[in-house]
């Protein structure tokens, strides 16, 4: 591809905006040379940030606005009265064909309820899921639904299943992901109507998903599947579970190295090791989660992340854009349309 | 009291049945020097064993039965054909009052399925709930449901909410234990209707549940309370998650210690400290998941567990006999009953 991707960034959304953004978009930048930017902020403060960075300035324009999206603000009254904030102009960027994507860190309820008011569901997804990147025992797998929806039927796990399987292709660049949903055991007969049948249609033959059955909690960290399909109450449970335990694992070993003189000395030759554990397990990695669903790329970088997080979740929005996420959406859809009719008569 | 503890026990479940259970009711002995036991299994492979614990054997009886429960069998079928097995005679113990509670390291589907059938629920709790013990940041704190009702309403979760406080004070001696509800997020709107409407019930004025309100995935490992209390469904995924990371971490770990020679030199000299760590999270030391809500004390034991593993169980069985968590249960649900009528005006 010769055309560039401009991308929509909301520069005031964020703990650290809009230096992190401007920062963040000047490390994608040379990672991403085909890539130009649109900076929805406060021309005032964003000007004397560019003039850091050069490259970037000429890659880039100022869409100004005064207006932000509060960290706090209620979804309803962002929707309401946020029509003139960095994080909706973004938005309406991509929904009016000027952008091709859009990163925001700013408030989550809010960019979720204006995405899917400025950029509407895709055609034929019911819901948004937000997904996320962790790491595993064999590597990196995609979680979804993260918290968007606390209810869900088997329609709509099989369709975040879609959009997990196609996430894991166009940006972990996976060939055939497999998929698997989360489940109190691996028997067909476990769980509750809507998982079991997700599993009977997603079994069906004829179905674009590469389908392993149920996996259990301790299959996310073994990196059992590629994508972990679970609705947001599960989902959102699961991942805080993990980030707690990990936490507490980390503060019970730097407990251990403090314990004794002994333990301090193992520390020092180890320490090289330890850094590069932490690495492997650095959250920045991992920053970008992503609204799948809407009709348009959206990517979600965390509230507090720093210039290199809000690269990575750039690098997310390119790879889907790049990678033709919304085609191969569209291409799923069609061929899980064309599947035996009926669940019951599938299985 | 001065009156002994009868404990009835399933010598032939679990995988290292019946030495196991043997060799764990003669550890339990000699720290619960009040009890006498029941050992339900194989006379003859029973005798040999105990020969090897004199003291053991003065103060237990054997109930000779051939039968005993496949760790694979169907719950259904267990319980149509296991009339003679080794764990439906000691669960029939209890309920005949011959003995005062009953643990089990065998099929836990089966345990759960002759234990309704054998000792019934208590009166006025609907359905079972499985508990366990976790470490966290603070000490320990227990959660339940860990999967035994996939599919929970919030008169459910008031009822455990109920059943894992008179746990934590009775087993882990906890004056006044905060429970908390496991949701996507902390704020009252948060979540489904189960969890909204047990959080008004828990929060009315006179409950006897001194309730903290919702938490989050990462509370768990946090301690943030005493008690967490989740669906089914919920639990046994956050449970499995918390696992399936821990067992990450450490894999890492180990192989970021035998990454370089330095590394290795550095391992030597905290391998102390490393070692108390891994003794602080010993899954030993929090074995005994227990049915709670049944018309009897049933606990049971991880089908894998040694011979320390079964001998905390039996504790843990002790434990709830001797600090009468029976009486408790009906108290608080005298209590519960007590509360102002219905839920909308209480909250």
């Amino acid at each position: 591809m010769t055309v560039p991707v401009i991308v929509a960034l909301d520069a005031m959304g964020g703990d650290r905006a809009p230096g992190s953004v401007v920062h963040g978009a000047a490390i994608a930048m040379r990672r991403l040379p085909r890539t130009q930017y649109l900076l929805f902020g406060d021309q005032a403060r964003l000007e004397p940030l560019l003039r850091r960075y050069k490259k970037l300035r000429e890659r880039c324009q100022i869409r100004h606005t005064e207006e932000r999206v509060a960290d706090d603000a209620k979804p309803s009254l962002a929707l309401r009265a946020g029509r003139n904030s960095s994080m909706r102009l973004a938005l309406d960027a991509v929904a009016e064909g000027k952008a091709d994507c859009v990163v925001s860190a700013g408030n989550t309820g809010a960019l979720m309820a204006m995405a899917r008011f400025s950029l509407k569901m895709f055609p034929g997804i019911d819901r948004p899921a937000l997904a996320n990147v962790l790491p595993t025992q064999r590597g990196e797998s995609v979680m979804l639904d993260l918290g968007a929806n606390i209810e869900c039927d088997a329609e709509n796990l099989v369709q975040f299943a879609l959009l997990g399987e196609v996430f894991a292709r166009t940006v972990l660049g996976q060939r055939q992901p497999s998929v698997g949903l989360l489940n109190v055991g691996s028997e067909e007969m476990k769980g509750h109507d809507a998982v079991r049948g997700a599993a009977t249609r997603l079994r069906a033959p004829g179905s674009p998903i590469n389908f392993f059955g149920f996996v259990e909690g301790d299959d996310i960290a073994a990196g059992t599947v590629d994508v972990l399909v679970a609705d947001g109450f599960t989902g959102n449970v699961a991942l805080k579970t993990a980030e707690g335990t990990a936490r507490l694992m980390s503060d019970f070993l730097r407990a251990a190295f403090r314990h004794s003189l002994t333990a301090r000395i193992g520390y020092l030759f180890a320490a090289p090791a330890l850094k590069k554990l932490s690495r492997r397990l650095d959250p920045r990695g991992y920053n970008g989660a992503v609204f799948l669903g809407l009709n348009g790329i959206v990517v979600k970088s965390h509230g507090g992340a720093d210039a290199f997080g809000f690269a990575n979740a750039i690098g997310v929005a390119v790879d889907m854009r790049n990678n033709g996420f919304l085609d191969l959406i569209r291409d799923g859809l069609q061929r899980l349309k064309d599947l035996a009719p009926a669940p019951a008569t599938a299985g």
